[in-house]
Parts: structure tokens; C-alpha cells; sequence
């Protein structure tokens, strides 16, 4: 099996049940998830020796991060154990024009507070053959953006490829620091990810009219922006998904690519909406997916956006998709009758 | 903070899980509401120091109803207690053609059986500024009628702006019966609030061509009919809900209203539905809301329709939204991106 | 009352809860159905007397299953009591473009080991009307197709009108085992019901340019193959439900039938899935329903259409709907209005 | 099949789940139940031919009651329909020193409010072995009471035994208002089971020294008091069980018998209660089928406190415990093994 | 009504579902309590004027936490909205000899990060009787503990009596640390509520021979500890409650006081455990509930051990018991025989 | 990490929830457990590298089977995938008097249909330090037995030490059959573990005046079976549980060694069952544990018992308990005080 890393933070979601508001939940559902936890699952849905690297607290609150993390197929073998908490964020689901809602209470996380000899990258990285990392990490707090800058070393030295997908979170840092950072970080990158608005905010690329309450697309505009980003910073591949929200319940999905010959648009996907948190990083599994297995580009683009639309009628973080399930889509039956 | 007074019945919602059927049911969801209890809530989830005049209980039942308006911010001090029963009515909830039923089993509840003496008017409305009441009350029982003019009288009285949602319910009453008792309480009512069906069965004016199951709203007719409202009762404002049932899971839903001067019709949203029971409140509360702000006629009319819109994608009676969140939809924003 | 009679098997359906993907369960709905035990159902719901033939273990689990039948109306004094298992079957539904899945455990279920001598058809067949069975039972064993065959035998010398609804499951057997069973059964058939698969599978009559995963629907394709099946088999209704795709959320419903001089296509719906499972066997009863009242041809399409559509907004294998409320929707009023 | 007739109230339960005392509810178990349907569904597990004869609306609700009773085998024939209300009791489980709580709500019921013409009592008992009925239908209301009396009457004199459970209910009448109709109905009265409380306030026997909270039984007294309730009414047996509350946990469960020649004192069981609602009713229906059966009159009386030390572990009003699972204990396995 | 203040930190608690461990756990029931909190919601149950000052979060969860005070009837006028995050705790429930667990994540809370200006004390105390706190709240954090001196120095100004349980939690500080903030705060105390551990951990007092896992009582060693606390800090009363830990699942429970006159001890209760958390603090409460009433010392002790007995059958951690409930049980009745 | 292996069945559980009978279930929890697959994943809570072997579908029932070990912990590389069905058993949970029911449907398993060659167990006992197996794997078809004697044999080849759990089923053999079996696998055998029953049923040995409903242990005939066992046998260590069952609620619960010098009896235990299924397996995982460690043989024996004595505390089949929190019950604190 191709060994695959993923780093970042896992944290406990405590969702209300159905579409019920804070204020009216009695109990939280209790989902395990993280951009790059999901990522991390996706890849061993899909066959991957999928590692996941963080920290987590020895308690039992910990553990059972840890425990979902194994359940779905990812190995735990490189998560540090210490610190006090594991992130937490509180979610409701959304409908028609009532946005879902998030409420963050990540803070001192253990790791926010771990330090880069949590880590030995030099076995992490041993034979691995992709790493996968987000803009979140280095905003949590400033040893996390240490952690990040060593992990994505140690990975370009291994001769591992490396992605990133953007993820500017505005509740964890400014655009000046994001910038800061993350400008520099671009230097370890074979393949970016990230909407206008994340270049723009954590790389500094101007968008041109991009409204995203407006849910229309400025593809024209993408294009620009990905030639661009790949010119300034030499990355193989630099993609983006593309959503349209019509309301909370339905949104468009597509994406796009550019691998500095070719810019390629994906199929859209009209999508009902069960649950979107972490479409985006099931589009990021599933490109990547694509890519080690050696698709063409637009080929891996596909398989990305295929997995991400079916993300969104899943319940949870994770993507519980197998590679077959995606290809089927990909395949053009999106019938949905029954499979008996 | 402004007081406002909402009188009435809230009642035991005895809700079936999902999409369950009555006969499919082996629990209900409890539920607290009723007309004017909702908008009460509403009241308070806007900021207003909001009371909430019935009678109920003294057992646990009861209890529970005060608690959940406490809950909520409602004040409580004017609900008297003693009686014997907390209305109930079970409710199903449907979905595409299948439409959502409700079982009543209300009679003989603490507040059909309450007489006027049980309420301390002078006290109720001191230094109020708006007392809401629905067409409700006074059909559930010849003392449910004489309370509500007693408390219309003396709100009048008192200097209070009063409301009324007509909300006429052929299980309570005729429509010979309720033209009775409604065209004289009218005297009393500065906004009234009320479809076509209403303004027939319980005033008695005339609708042309109304066909509430086509799906299709006949705005002319409206238009003609809030002005003859206005100009027999003397209304400062007569308004409307103009729902079109296009299934039991999807409905347009906009609303229209007349101030003597110009008659402004809203802004038209489909809506996904969650739970339409209290859609006609969250409009009566937005529009009160609007008008206690001083906000122009159409601005408050825009207020109402969007607040009972977000409405239809909360479970429950009560519209768990805040002022800032309705005025994001009223600004436009109807994109249901998450809120991070 | 009139007595009316199916047979089949009646199996657990272990179901996820909402969405959940069979990995993410904890839980299981336990729901009890399968085609004709949910024709039976529809049938005492309309007012028959309804009795269901099959065979269950004795131990609870067998309880289980014919308390559930008893509890909506079903006689279940035919029931044979023995064997060892009641088949189970596991089903996720699916959302958008991702599909509803069913993994099915029902080898060697009480019903399909059961034998010709368990079932006294003399008896059952006394004073009955109308006989249902679906191209299941045959399938499931070599007895359960000569249980299958007798009772249909002792049916038609019994002077009942038999109908059946091919239902042909790939997962049982191949279209030549098939084929060779059903073709013969055909001689004890008045009411055949089945779409272009089950035609061609079971039967052997050729589709021509059906895409079951396209969406669409080819008319003038059913017109001719019903045609094709009455002229060989001599059925007095040849009916065929017809179901376009649009995703695991929304279906378009629709059907056709031919009584030997017009082909009647009905009104179609497009319905908002809650589940979609016995939606087939919704229509065959409602159809029967039709008929056994003595309404035209087309007139009992239109009530099992409506009837079936109606299904799909019901959670679990049966229809829970009357035959008054299933008027309703056939006289036009699809608004999905509160009924209270 | 002996054919056995109960006649009563059947409510709906809203019982809170687990411990949850009324004001944390947030969502209502729904139950049906009542002591004399709780009696019927008993005597149908035993194997019986068990009807219930009671009232119950059109509506949905009515309907779900009915279900209940079909489910567990009990025949629904004889009910009538009509009538307004389910009656409905609101119940929370104590646990330790804190005390179960009921809140009922049942007047105006169908039942309450239904009249002797409602049923062909003619039919009802032609065939029957047995009736039952409780002092619970005479106390709801005064055609209760008329129903009662010309039940028993019409049993009578068709040849039916006769038994009546006191089940004086505080909340319904008065002990004068209690007596006055419920010596007359004696006359009718083959096996009367009640216990001291209920001798005093429903007959007017005077009870010695009886302190129902002090947990402890006088045995001699309920010797002597069923001796004076055989000799003053003519039974042919009188028995009572006795209840010795330790706890809302834990209480002891044992019964007393006399018919006429001897006086029998059952095994004592301690039992771990999960839900003691309907103990009294399980204990009437396992005398009755121990009767009906045959047995001595100590063996059917240690059948009748088997069965109801059983109902003591069993969720909900009704005893789930076949015949052979009560004469299990009877014959003394208490050890609660597994049984695989 | 009289007017009663507690102070301190309300907290989100975590709970698993019936009896599983975190790693089994799918979802969390939402309950809210504290230490403080759960003795201002016994004080409103009790019928007083009940005030609880601690600060919350502007957001939902903050709301959330309001919004439940508020349901049981706590004014919550004093409550100061701000900070980041509302304390968590997870907690399990054991059973037999598995202990429950509780895991803390109250880091940073809202209320830990107040400072004393964000409260009005002049204001908090107008027409006050009582005021109450805990040992926790000067733990939280050095400001916490300025808020802790700064109330009960205001308190003791305005002519409050003020009561303090010692509650010493070895997660937050050191004996040392503990001993050196609350001998300080001993100087405004009237009523001191703490056990033989708190008594040494809390105030340095060296208990004799306390073996708090052996499930024995030191009766004497209590009353000499009680006597010397008294004499040296001058309280009006000191008081503790006595648990026995026999398991997980059961438990002794009474309590001592010495008034400076006359040492009593209560009656013990066995109880059988539902939740155990917040059965000091609703001792706490019922004792000052006794002691506001003017009962007798001893009195108001069985008032306090009665009310904090039947906590333990309640879920959460507030107590929902009415005062006449806890009379009832106070006045002997212990039998759990059925309220009707 | 020690390297330990486990061979059998894992099946889904579907368990009734809280004390529901199999006739009122409505739904069913999902769990997953066997007894061998219970000692794997308590071997790998107490940090050893913990191996289990099985056969199962490649469907997603099967594959929730493989990530519920994987979630504890469970190394699942040597589960072989194919076949036709999980194992089910269904179960209900006892209360005092009344028994925990099981109805099994396992018949036909992947891991009854397997075969030797779907193992590799060189590679599976490479290293291995010890490998435990029941006498259900045996029992379950002819190559079950005929895998289980490859397996053992290749251990004891390979150096492996061996425990097997005598696990006698009596609805999957008679005695004749099982001591065919079992008594030529007992020459692999270094650890026994089994009750008289199972001595006597599986391996010939006749109890003497052992009578299981009884609840009383006959000490003496333990002692003289195992040595008997031993002795025929050459087993290193042969231990019993020994349950006393005063009902479902309550058991007494010790064991007993002898290991050739001497014959110990542990400490017992009085449990409150939350669920008892696994207790067996969680004795055999603790004294495995204990052995391992290389504890004495009393100290592994209490250590297993206070392992098992806790299982009873947690719902489903495996025993969640780490290796210190069953230590801390050795070390004799049974008080259940919460673990802050």
C-alpha cells in the first residue's frame, strides 16, 4: 500500500441533532473531525496507508479521537500524546435560508500547544508518498505554524510530494499574518488548493468582483487566478473548488485546475444537502487520489469533485465513500436508485 | 426595555419524530406553543421585555409550559394558574404531497375555562406599548371571548398599540359564530393580520376566486380587499401572509400590507420547509418588531417576511432567530453559507 | 368485508437512522415489510380483509413480525409457524446522487424453506376476491416456487382474480432461471405488473433503448411491450409503474397500464423522497384497490399512482395511508396544506 | 380458543423517559394502556381469545390505540368509534425515595362519554367464558357507570363468570359516591380482587391499622376482611395483592386469596422494578388464566403473582410474558440466567 | 419574595448516554450545572427570589446556559456576557464498583477571566438575604478568586448572610494554595459547608483516621472537626453531609451541623444512585432553605439531607424538587409508592 | 508490544434497548462483539499488540465489524474477507426475576464457511506470544473445528502458549459431539478455562450436585474437577468463573486456579449488571493479561476477576476498562467515587 501523511488537528464536533438551533439542543452528536483528519480518512477509504499526525491528550476524550480515527482505517501510530484538551467546535445544521453555524472553542488545544520535537519527521516522512497539510495548522497558534514549516521541510527533503489547501479561517488570524506566513510556506508546495478567496486572503491575490454571497462563479476569473498563483510560486498543480450556494439545502458544485498547460472546469453537481462540512476536504482527498493513482489532470479533477458532491449527503466530517462508490459517479449514474 | 404583551393559549405540541405518521409513532417530541405564545418568544428573542398573559395548571404540565416561555425570555408574572388541563394537539409533519396534519384535543383547557377575573388588566398594561392578541382566543370558549374584549378594552384604554392575528379555525367556531365576536372586537385593533380566508370566515368580506389549494396567490385581490378591511374598521395597518403551497415541503412565502397610503407587497422567498407550524406568528412578531422600531411600512413588512420565512426552517412553534440574524436575510444575504 | 389475500415473505429490515451510511450506524430501525406483506398492509388500510400468508419461526423475533402485520390491521391466521429465521435485510438511504443501498441476508428464511404442505389453500382461498403474490417468492427457493405455483393453481380454481408483480431480483436468481419459473406462472395471471426490466428479465420480452440510470422514461416503449405481454399471456391488465431518477431525493412517478383496448399513462409526481422502499408495491395495491371497486381503468391507474406517490413521503416498507386521503391527492389537491 | 371479554378505558401514555422528571422532558415515550386493556392484552399472551370492548375516537389517535391492542393479539372487534378524546395520563418513574408521579388527564374521553347503546352486549358475550372489568369505567363518569352495570348484567345473564378489580381511583369519585355504585354492581360479581384501601373506599369494609406507607403487610387483617367481603357479597373469590413499597426501586409483591373454604398466601417475590404500572392488572390476568385453566386455587393464585412479579420488569401497562416464561418462575427459577 | 444571590461558574456538562464509557459514546447529553448554579435553581424550586451571578459568552452556548437558569426559574439580570468559552466538563456515570468519571475542560472560561468590575456587587446585594458561594470559584483563577473576596466582602457589608461550601477540587489548586485564599475568606462566613477532606485540603484542619474509600463514617471525628472549625473562624454553622460510598450505585447519605450549641445528625438514606453529581450542593441549598425558613437547627439539617437524598434519583445536576416534595420525605414517607 | 492473537467469530448484536422486550423493540443498537473477539479487544486495552482472526463479508456490514475491532485497537490484517453473512444474535436485556434473553442466527457465517486455507498461520503466529480460542469456534460447522485445530496446532508449533474458554453452546452441539471435538483439541491446551457445566458437557467430567439455578457455588467439586482436569489433561493452568445468579439484576461474581500446586479461590464480588454478556470472555482476557505479565497465580486470578467484575458495569460485549482502572480495583477500592 502507497503510504500517505496527513497533519494537522482533529477536534470533538458537537452537532445538534437534525436541524435544531443551539439554544434548542438537549445533546450533541459527537463527530470526530479536522480538515486534515478528513483528508486522512478519505485516503484510507480509499485504499492508502493513510497516516494522520497530531496531538492529543491521554484522556479518554483523546482516546476517542484516536479510536475514530483507527475505526475508518487510519493508522494512529505517529500521534503525539499529551497536552491538556482537544479542540473542540460546536456546529447546527443550516436549511434553505438559514445558514448552518459554527461556534469555535479550539483554543490551547494540545495541538496548538505542541512543539516540533513532538514530531520525528525523519520517520514519518520514510517512504511515504504524499503529504497533505492546511492553512488552518499554522494558525492556530504560532508553534502550530512551526510545526507546519518543519513538517513541510522534512517532507520536500524526503522527496515526498506535498499539498496544501489554504483554508483561511478569519476567527484564528488576519490576513497580514496569514500572509506572513503562509507566502513562505509556499515554497515546500507541489499542489495548492484554495478558492478566491483564500488566495486572496492568505496569499494576497487580488480577486476581481467576487461576491460569495451572490452564489454566481467568475470562472474567468479563477483561471486567472490559478495561472497566477502557479507562475509566482511554481506549483505542479493549483486547483479550486467552485460553490455556488443557492441556499443552506442546495448548492452547486464544481471545480477547477490548472497544471500550467491546461485549465481544466469539472462537471457541476447540483447538490442537496445533508451535511457540507468538510467538502472541501473531500475534494482535496479525492484529487489527490486521482493524482497518485495517474490519472490525467482533468481525470483526478473529476474524482475530486465526484467525492466531494457525495460528501455533502453524508452525515459527519468524514467522507464514507469507497473509491469504487466515487468512480460510479464519476461514470455518469447519478440516478440514485436503489443498489440492491 | 420595551414592554410588550402577547395574551392567549400555549398548548403541549405532541410532535411525531420525523416524518412519522400518528399510527407509526412510539414517542412525540414536546413541544410548547400556540399563536400568541410564539410571537411572544419572538418578542423576546428581539430584545423586548415581552410578557405572556394565560392561565395554566398548577401541576408539572403547567409548569413545564411556563418554563419553556421562560426559557425563552419570556416573562412569565401575569400567567395565572389553576385549572385543569394543558391543551394538547398532536401534529404530523408531511412531506412533498403528503400533506401535515394536526389532531386538536384543546377543550376544556385552563384558559377556555378562565374568566376575566383571573386577570389583573391594569396591571398587565402598565407602561406596555403593544398587546397582541389572535382570533384564537376568543373562539375557544364564550369566556375565552369576553377575556380577550376585556383585554382589548382595556389596552385601548390604556394607550397600548393592539394587534391581532385573525387566524380563524373552523374546528373552534362557525364562521357565523366568529363574525359575531370578531367584528365587534375590531373596534379595539389599530394592525390587523389576516389571509383572505380569514378576512371571509371571520369578518365577513367577500374573496374572489381564492383558491388556497391552486398554490397561486391572486395579489389584486388582496390588495382590494386589505383596503376595505381598512377603511370599515379604521385599521392603521392591515397585512397579510401570502403563502403558496406549491407541496408540504417547499412554499412561496411573502406577505403584503396596506398603511391608508400605499399597499406594499414583500419580497418573495421559497422556502424548504423544516416546520411551517408558527409561520404566520414569526410574521406577526417580525412585523410588531418592525413597527415598535419605527422602521418604515415596507421596511417592517421586509422584517416580518423574512423572519417568518427563517422561520420555516426551525423545528418547533417558536422562531428561534435573532434581530441581527433576520436583518443578514433582510440585507440579502439568503446564500446559507456557513457562519464561522 | 371483503377478503382479500397475499403471500410472501415478511422480513426485518435492519434500516440506519436518517442518513447514516452503514459504517457510521450504531443503531438500526427495526422495520418489517417486504412486496406483498406491504400489499397487504395497503390493503387493510383501505378497508379489506386483509390476510398475509407466509411462514415465520416461532421464537420472537417471528413474533415480532406478525404483530407488526396484526398491528395495522392484517389477519394472520394463515401464518405458518416454524423454520428458523425471519430474513433480514440491512438498507441505508441514500441523498442526492448518492444511492439508497440494501444488503440483503435472507437465505434460508422460514418462508423459503417452508413446503407446499404448511399451507392449507382450500381454506385460504375460501370466499376470497383477489390473490396477490410477487415474483419474489418464486425466487427465493425451489419450494417457495412451488408454494408460489400451488397457491396460484388453487387461486384460480378458486374462481380469485390473481395478480402479480414480477419484480424480478438479480441478487436470487439469473433472468434464465427466471424465466423458466415465471413464464409458466404466467397461465394463473389475470393482473401482471412489471416494468421494462422485469419484462425482459422475467419474462424475456425485449426492451428496446431502456436506460434505467438515464432519468428518462420511454413511453411508446411500454405502450408496445404491455401490449406484447397481454397478447402472449392473456392477462386482463398489463400495469407498469414508472419511476424516473432524478437523484436519491426526487423522483418523477408515474404509471401506465393497458386492459386489452387502451393504454391509459397517468398524471405523474414528482415527489420529495423520505423512502422510496415499497414504492412498487404501494402502486400494486392501490391498483388492486382501484379495481376491486370497480372504477374504470383509469381511474384505478390514477388511485394506485397517487397512492404510491404518497408512499414515498412515509418512512418504512408500508403505506400508511387511507384510502380517503389517497382521494384526496387523486381530486387534485397536492398543496400539502395543514389538515387540521 | 376461550373466548374472554375485558371492558374499559384505553389511554395514551405519555410517560418521560428514563428518570427525567416532567419539567426536563423534552420528549414523551407514547404508552397505551389502562388496567382493564392491560388485562386483555395478558389474557391474549396467555393464548386466549381475549376482546376489549371500550370507545376510542375516529381520529388518528384513537386508531393508534387500537393498533396497540391488534398488535399484541388482543381483537378490536367490539370497540366503538366515536366520541372526542384518547383519554391520556402523563406519567415520570420514581426511583429510591422519590415516588412515581402520575398527572392525569382523561376526562371527556371517548369511553366517559359513550352510552350503554354503543354496544351490542348481546353479541359481545355470546360464547364468552369470561369477563373482567375494573372499578375504573364505573368512577370516569355516570353512563360509565350505566355501561358498567349493564355489561355486567348482560354477562350474567348469558353465563359468563364475572370479575372485577376495586381499583378505587381518589381522583374520580368519592368513597360515598364510590360505594353507592359499586355495592349495587357486586351482585353481579364472581371473583373480586382488591385490596384493604380498596375494600375500605370502594365497599365501606373497615380496614384495621393499615398505613400503606409503612411498607408492611397485615396479613390477619386482609384475612379477615376478604373473609367478610365473600360472606357479605356471595363471591366465589376474593383475593388481594400485596404490595410492599421499600422504595420506588424495590418492593416486595406477593397476593392473598380466599375462596371460601381456604385462605392462601402466595410466594413473596422482591422485585427490581423497571416500571410497576399495570402490577395490579397482570396480577387479575394471571388469577384469571390460572382459574380458567383449571388450576387449584393456590396454584392459580402463585400463577397470578408470578406474572405480575414479572410485569414488574417490563417497560409499559402491559405484561409482555408468555405462558410458559411466567410458569418458568412459577416453578422456581428465579436466577435470571440467561436464557440462550 | 426573598431575595437569595449565588455566584460562580455554570458549566456545560458533557454526559454519555445511560451508562456507556467516553470511548463508547455517539452523542452527549447537553446538561448545565455548577456548583453555585445548581444551588440557585434548588433556591428557586424552593419558591425564593433567586439570583446567580457568574459571565458567560455573548454566543448561542453562552445563551444556551442563560436560557436554562432561566427555564428553572433563576433570574439571570446579573449574569455579564463576554469572554471567550463556557467551562466544559465530560462526565460518565459508573455503576456498581466502576466509579464515574469526570474529565475537565474549564480552562479560560468566561467566568475564570472575569475581573470584579464586570459585576455591580452594591446592586447584586440590594434587599439580599442570602448570599452563597464555593470553594471553586476562588480556584478557577487568581481574578476568580478577587471576584470571590470582593462579593463576600460586599455581601457581608450589605448585611447578608453568607454561606460557603468549602468544595476543594485538587485539579484546580494545592492544599497550600487553597489554605492560603480561603482561610482569608473565612472572615465573612456565617454558614461553612465542607466535609473532613475539604476541612483539611480547604482550611488545613487535620482530620483523624478519614479513610474516604473504606464507605465509613467518623461520626466523632466530624463532630470535633465541626467544633474547632467553628471555634476558629466564628461561623454561625458548620455543617457537612456524610456519604458512604458503597458503590457506584449506591450510597449512604446523611449529614452533620453544629450550631455552636448542639451537634446533630440526620437520618441516613440508602440510596440507589440515577446522578450523583450535585448532591452536596443540593444539601447546601435545602439547608439554607431550612435555616431562611427559621426552622430548628436539626430541622433545617433533615431538610437539607432529605432534599440532597432525593437528588440522587434525578438526572443533572440541578435538583427538581419542590419544597413540599422534600417535606413529604422529611415527614417519613420513603415508600415510592405511586403519586396519582 | 507483546504480540497476542485471538481466533473466532465477531457477530452484530442486536440488542433491544434499555429493558424492552424483543416484541415492543422499535429499533435496535448495533454491537458488535463474540467471545474471542472479546478477549482481543481487551487484550488490546491492556496495551498488548492485540491480533483477532476471522472470516467476514466483504460487504459493509462486514466491514463495520472489522472497524469496531479496529476502533478499540484491534489489529484486524489477518481478518480474511468473504463469505455471505455476520453472525446476528439478538438480545434482551433481564431484570430481577426475569432472564436476558439471546435468539441466535448465526448459521452460515463467513467464518462457519471458511475454510483452512483462508489463514496463513505461519504468518499469523509469527512471534506470537500467546493465542486464545472458545469452544464455540468449533462448535459452529465441521470446518470451524477442523480451523481450529490448524490453528492450535500451529501455535503449539510455533511456540505459542495457548488458552482455550471450554464455552460450551448448546443449540450448536450435543455433548456427544463436543467432547468428539473438543477433548482432542485439549492436547494443544496450556491454560482451561471453564465452568462445571462446561467440564462436564464439553470434556466428559461429571459435576457432582451442581445445579445452576440453585445461585450456590459447590467449591469443593470446582476444586476436584480442575484437578481432574488438569490432570488428564496436562494443562498448566485450569480455572473456573463462578457466577452465583440471586437474579438478572444481581450476581455474585469470583473464580478459581489451580495450576498444579495449588487451588485458589478469589475474592467475590456483588455485581449490579448493566450487561453481563462478555463477562466470561472478560475473565479469560484478565487472567490472560495477569499470566502474561507474570503476575503469581492468585494475583493473575483477582486481577481477571476484578477485570470481569467490571464488565458487568458496561453495556455491550466488550469490556472498555484499562489496565490501571481494573488494578485500582484489585488494590481493593470498590467505593465507586467519582474520578475527578
Amino acid at each position: 500500500m502507497t503510504k500517505v501523511v496527513t497533519m494537522g488537528e482533529i477536534m470533538l464536533r458537537l452537532s445538534t441533532p437534525g436541524f435544531e438551533r443551539f439554544v434548542q439542543a438537549n445533546s450533541f452528536d459527537a463527530i470526530y473531525g479536522g480538515g486534515e483528519a478528513n483528508v486522512a480518512v478519505s485516503l484510507a477509504n480509499y485504499g492508502f496507508d493513510s497516516y494522520f499526525v497530531t496531538k492529543l491528550p491521554e484522556h479518554e476524550i483523546g482516546q476517542a479521537a484516536v479510536n475514530e480515527l483507527r475505526r475508518y482505517g487510519v493508522n494512529t501510530d505517529y500521534i503525539a500524546r499529551g497536552g491538556e484538551r482537544v479542540g473542540i467546535y460546536f456546529s447546527e445544521s443550516g436549511a434553505s435560508m438559514r445558514p448552518s453555524k459554527v461556534v469555535y472553542d479550539r483554543s490551547n488545544s494540545s495541538i496548538a500547544e505542541a512543539i516540533v520535537e513532538d514530531f520525528n519527521f525523519e520517520e514519518i516522512f520514510k517512504d511515504a508518498k504524499w503529504f497533505h497539510i492546511s492553512g488552518i495548522t499554522p494558525a492556530i497558534s504560532k508553534s502550530g505554524a512551526e510545526i507546519t514549516r518543519a513538517a513541510m521541510k522534512a517532507a520536500k527533503e524526503a522527496g515526498v510530494m506535498v499539498s496544501i489547501d489554504l483554508n483561511y479561517r478569519k476567527k484564528l488570524w488576519t490576513p497580514e499574518e496569514a500572509q506572513e506566513v503562509m507566502r513562505d510556506l509556499m515554497q515546500y508546495v507541489d499542489v495548492c488548493i484554495g478558492n478566491e478567496e483564500d488566495a486572496s486572503l492568505s496569499l494576497g491575490f487580488t480577486p476581481k468582483g467576487l461576491d460569495v454571497t451572490s452564489g454566481k462563479i467568475n470562472i474567468e476569473g479563477y483561471k486567472q487566478i490559478l495561472k497566477e498563483m502557479k507562475e509566482e510560486f511554481g506549483f505542479k498543480y493549483v486547483a479550486s473548488s467552485l460553490r455556488e450556494s443557492y441556499s443552506a439545502s442546495d448548492n452547486g458544485w464544481s471545480a477547477c485546475i490548472y497544471d500550467g498547460k491546461e485549465f481544466y472546469q469539472s462537471k457541476k453537481y447540483d447538490v442537496r444537502i445533508v451535511d457540507r462540512v468538510g467538502g472541501g476536504d473531500s475534494f482535496a482527498s479525492g484529487l489527490i487520489c486521482g493524482l497518485l493513482d495517474g490519472k490525467s489532470t482533468s481525470d483526478a479533477l473529476e474524482f475530486g469533485v465526484a467525492a466531494s458532491a457525495l460528501k455533502h449527503t453524508i452525515k459527519g466530517d468524514f467522507n464514507h465513500m469507497s473509491r469504487s462508490e466515487v468512480q460510479t459517479l464519476v461514470d455518469g449514474d447519478s440516478s440514485g436508485r436503489v443498489q440492491r
